[in-house]
């Protein structure tokens, strides 16, 4: 069931800072990374569909991608699944990976490994797939005004993934000028660089006063819970994708109750969304990839880290 | 806009014990209760589509009918909407109602005044449609595994809604004997009596360890929550219809983000459900009244209140 993968290409993920931010110094250094595609180097005997050579790309969770859950399209939920980087399954910053539940995991690309698509089709292991499960879990159509919180890559891939669903209206709630830029190119209709109550307001007045029937939270942090909470219209939905930093908030009469809001979202199940968004993404339609603005090889990887923490790099694609 | 209805039945809900539990006493006491049907006594010039003498049944939450939110279905927010017993606005336990936004609010009802369909008819008002909204909203279904927290008459009308909507499990969590026998008669599938962590234990054991799709929380109380988000399923939904009576709680990786969870409910907007739950209650297919086992005058209404607080009245009829 297992397959070993060298590895073509990874990348640093916004969630990865906070094991940055937080680890303790070592000598040896921990795997790190749960974003990658790569060649089939070798391949146990249970897997079928897929043979060496095969560029495959894998979702940020493995999963058997056959009990209830994935049937049911929560692959982050599989019993028999689990995490890059964690227990004895390594990261995918690194030169090759051992792939468990290689059958339900790897999706083989149509590509070879010299492909100019290599960073779009990375983006489907985590950030387009997280971007897409925020709009899809909000219900988003081309009836919803959505606003997307949050200019990091994953708030840029719910934006375009809104767009793509056929979203006329999405407002981006950012500050930083050269992701909303691109923000602007991914569609946003709007830009409000103001946070807190400032913010929230400058989106109400957007919208009339009715505030925003899908509020895609790209960010995690309580105060970005806060301001979905602000801007959201009744009735609408709160899709967080934003891993939360916070365990307790407001979710009674006076924030979500009264006006029937609905909170949804998690960790998204990518797996169950490769076979929709790898075709624009092969058609060129969508372009995902512009995400990275820096490659670095492995030896780097700690100037990466770094850049992406100082916010001089939006997402930095790794060539081990 | 407005009309004047004599009330022909009445009634006691569960939200009105929290005043009752907290209201200060006084010699002139105030206006209290949301629920009512009866007959129009007077008609302002505006109001087209109902005239005197109809019987008519009105939402807990008077609204426009025709605002962008009201056209949503949304009518507990409607700007031009608002509640019984606040502000200027009278209270349902009581010999008449002046009635704001008459045209919007007011659903003729095909029958007369001795009808025996009366109490059913009432539950129009709010508990029927607050348990529709609770399983509409959780998009219960034939697939989805349900449980309603709580055996009061909203917890029962959501049993009653789960099953109307094709659910073929539906666990009850209550422990009153004579609200789970009737929960059995509208078609719960198992009784849990246990509570809290036994409770969780006792529904997860049922469902094969993997939790329900759709948990239905017609309490209120935190602890309430807590049960619900140790029982459902990862993916599914926690749809609340008892009003929270806490305002913050767990909402992060460890509780709703980590599994996929979607909090969703609130005030139901049970004008938006009207039409749709009338045929099966004149049909008979449906016998929500059933929910009241006490009848009283208006003069013994205090008693009403007392034995429903004190667990010895499930909900009490007011006939004035």
């Amino acid at each position: 069931m297992h397959a070993i993968v060298r590895i073509v290409r990874s990348c640093i993920c916004g969630s990865d800072l906070h094991p940055y931010h937080d680890l303790p110094a070592s000598q040896q250094g921990i795997p790190m990374g749960h974003e990658f595609l790569g060649v089939i180097e070798d391949l146990g005997t249970e897997v079928s569909g897929l043979k060496r050579g095969d560029l495959v790309v894998a979702p940020f969770a493995y999963a058997d991608n056959t009990c209830d859950l994935c049937r049911e399209g929560l692959h982050t939920s599989c019993p028999n699944g689990g995490f890059w980087a964690a227990g004895d399954v390594g990261g995918a910053q690194a030169e090759a990976i051992r792939v468990p539940q290689a059958q339900g995991t790897l999706v083989k690309l149509p590509v070879g490994e010299d492909s100019e698509l290599l960073p779009s089709l990375l983006t489907l292991a985590d950030v387009y797939g997280t971007g897409h499960h925020a709009a899809k879990q909000a219900h988003v159509n081309a009836r919803t005004t959505v606003a997307v919180i949050g200019d990091g890559a994953v708030g840029l891939m719910a934006l375009l993934s809104a767009r793509r669903l056929g979203a006329e209206r999405v407002i981006l709630m950012g500050r930083h000028d050269d992701r909303t830029k691109l923000g602007i190119d991914f569609g946003a209709t709007d830009v409000v660089p103001e946070r807190g109550a400032e913010g929230i307001e400058k989106v109400r007045e957007l919208t009339g006063g009715q505030g925003i029937h899908a509020v895609l939270e790209a960010v995690g942090y309580r105060d970005a819970y806060e301001t979905a909470v602000g801007i959201v219209r009744a009735g609408g939905v709160i899709s967080r994708v934003g891993v939360p930093q916070y365990e307790e908030a407001p979710i009674g009469f006076g924030s979500l109750f009264g006006p029937n809001i609905t909170l949804t979202g998690g960790p998204a199940p990518v797996r169950a969304y490769i076979d929709e968004l790898l075709p624009g993404v092969l058609e060129g339609t969508v372009e995902p990839g512009r995400v990275f603005d820096q490659a670095l090889g492995l030896e780097q990887v700690p100037d990466g880290y770094r850049a992406m923490d100082e916010r001089t790099a939006l997402k930095v694609l790794i060539r081990p």
